[in-house]
């Protein structure tokens, strides 16, 4: 019996052309045991608002027992909570189980095998991995270290979905309000500006919403709300749009927990920018200190620098940034490092930890350079 | 500038072929204000067990610190709970948010605009909306009241994946073990039987894992476990369909809480057994009232009840049924009627309650009767 099963059962042959041809996205390592110092995926060092904590167990309750029945399918008060945070209306907002949810989202509403998408590179290493599962090819569009693209190479890419990183991750830069408008006006496709790091930038693209109909912008609570365990996003974008995206969302795509702790997240700006203030200034106290020891820090605009290791000798470079990267990874002090474009090798993406675990890492990169 | 604009992004032009020509799919009433017999969306009357609740507390701590960091990309606390319940190994599971996500996912990796996929109808009105995204088509094959359906149909359907709701929803009925082996040993595709409504049958397909690489079973804690507002399920299957899966699915696809929840649920036996013990009995209690009230039941191994109303005159059929339905919704009772099959347009489903529920529900069917 077995026999004839083993024979008529190919599981290769029932994988769809998209999954089978799409190697699997590599997260930051999330080591779940204590005593690391985690500067690798760009956490925040303060715990939520007390505000989050307390909505949480309201929620919960004594019994849980609003636990048993399913949640607003369409996460109502916390498009509402974003809306009202944003100065639109909700039929601006959908809300993702992580923005994640909402770049795989805007993967599968507008591109496919027919339409491709476009992204720049370097730039977030997820986007080529859910245009592939879709079928669908990525544009690269090369990005500088000093966040100069060609216009031109994405209005005309083909792409009728174009990602912009803003800031950009890895790098941290940030593109000017005008960079931005001119690929709005020139790109003839669905222009998603992601903005995980916004809140850390001392611009963002919200001041063109209403002005773009095809502007999506998408945040998420993992950066700057310190949410990153309860997987919380949005998009803001023209009703039509969001409609669009609606449709492809699973019908509860959202917890009743996770969207307790955005509605309150998002009514307590007082907390959230003093944290987000702490870690700016964290951001600029570690470049000045790196940059006291002769690494080159790009100019950043989100909870992280991209800064290039330069060894006791004063050399610099990818053998550099990979033997630093291992050092540090020895020491417990983990940080990213992606050593697979010609841009990115030389240098180390380190997260704004506290005060305290900066100066770990910092005393950790001054052994390694002796 | 906004007239150029207009003129150059067409919105309809982007979508694509799949997301624009699937309709939405339209999840049961989830009304979020107090008054209601919700009787609408098969929710389990009794909270999550004191365990999941302390779990969440646990997780939670004092000051929500852990929120602030992801979760484990894998839910691998999760899989190893459901691996031990099953008494399978944890790379023969996948944890899903909600066991929607892990049809999606069923979905995305086994079928496309090349192949098929296919299912019996009536049952999940989910999946061809799934499928449609997917830019897939849908075979449907007839299933009887009784749980009859041709095999043949299903092996020679030219489908990669067949869903087999077990007990099939809407209508309740269970398949023999001896029914899904046929399938299993015939059809050349994924089979995925989905066991949402499973812990309130007599049997499951669980003894078939192991002897079947084609078999794959989704569970959800959306019922059972009482943990519809947490998004919940998970898939046990072959390593290698696992392993397909896991490739397409999101890297963070729960949240803390959720995976804690998750865990603490599974350990609980006792509660749980206890909890789907109590709707049995009223499941059955109920079928006898109705039954006694002329109303045909279709014999039910889920925690709902498919029953076709009788007027006072005597009457059954799709108006009768259209008539209580509504009755019952002035009566801010909410039961859920199809009536875009006929098979299940003379009948009402209706989720098993607390017994006073169920009372309530009587009570507002014999006003009707009269």
């Amino acid at each position: 019996m077995k026999a004839s099963l083993a024979s008529s059962f190919d599981l290769a042959r029932c994988v769809s052309p998209g999954v089978a041809a799409q190697p699997a996205y590599t997260p930051g390592e999330q080591p779940q045991e204590a005593g690391w110092t985690k500067l690798n995926t760009n956490e925040n060092p303060f715990p939520p608002s007390p505000k989050v904590v307390a909505a949480i167990r309201a929620e919960l309750g004594g019994t849980g027992n609003t636990l048993r029945l399913y949640p607003s399918p369409a996460s109502s008060p916390l498009r509402a909570a974003a809306a009202k945070f944003h100065g639109v209306a909700e039929e601006n907002v959908l809300a993702g189980n992580g923005s994640d949810d909402v770049l795989n989202l805007l993967v599968r509403a507008f591109s496919c095998p027919e339409n491709p998408a476009a992204m720049l590179e370097p730039s977030y290493s997820l986007y080529p991995v859910l245009a592939g599962l879709n079928t669908a090819r990525m544009k690269k569009i090369p990005v500088s270290l000093e966040g100069e693209f060609s216009v031109d190479a994405v209005a005309d890419s083909g792409a009728k979905l174009f990602f912009l990183t803003n800031p950009n991750a890895p790098l941290g830069i940030a593109f000017s309000p005008e960079q931005i408008a001119a690929v709005l006006e020139r790109f003839p496709g669905v222009v998603v500006v992601d903005e995980a790091y916004a809140p850390f930038a001392d611009r963002d693209a919200t001041g063109l919403l209403g002005a773009y109909p095809n502007l999506v912008i998408s945040r998420t609570f993992s950066k700057a709300y310190a949410l990153a365990g309860m997987r919380i996003g949005y998009a803001l974008a023209d009703a039509a749009v969001i409609a669009v995206l609606d449709r492809v969302r699973d019908s509860y795509n959202l917890d009743r927990l996770a969207q307790a702790a955005g509605v309150a997240a998002l009514e307590d700006r007082a907390y959230y920018d003093d944290v987000i203030a702490r870690i700016r200034a964290v951001r600029e106290s570690t470049a000045k200190e790196l940059r006291r020891r002769g690494w080159r820090v790009l100019p950043s605009q989100a909870n992280f620098l991209m800064a290039a290791p330069v060894s006791s000798a004063g050399a610099s470079g990818p053998e550099i940034a990979a033997a630093c990267f291992a050092f540090l990874k020895t020491h417990k002090v983990l940080v990213r490092y992606f050593p697979n474009h010609p841009l990115t090798a030389p240098f180390l993406r380190i997260s704004i930890g506290s005060a305290e675990e900066m100066q770990t890492f910092l005393n950790t990169i001054d052994a390694w350079a002796q």
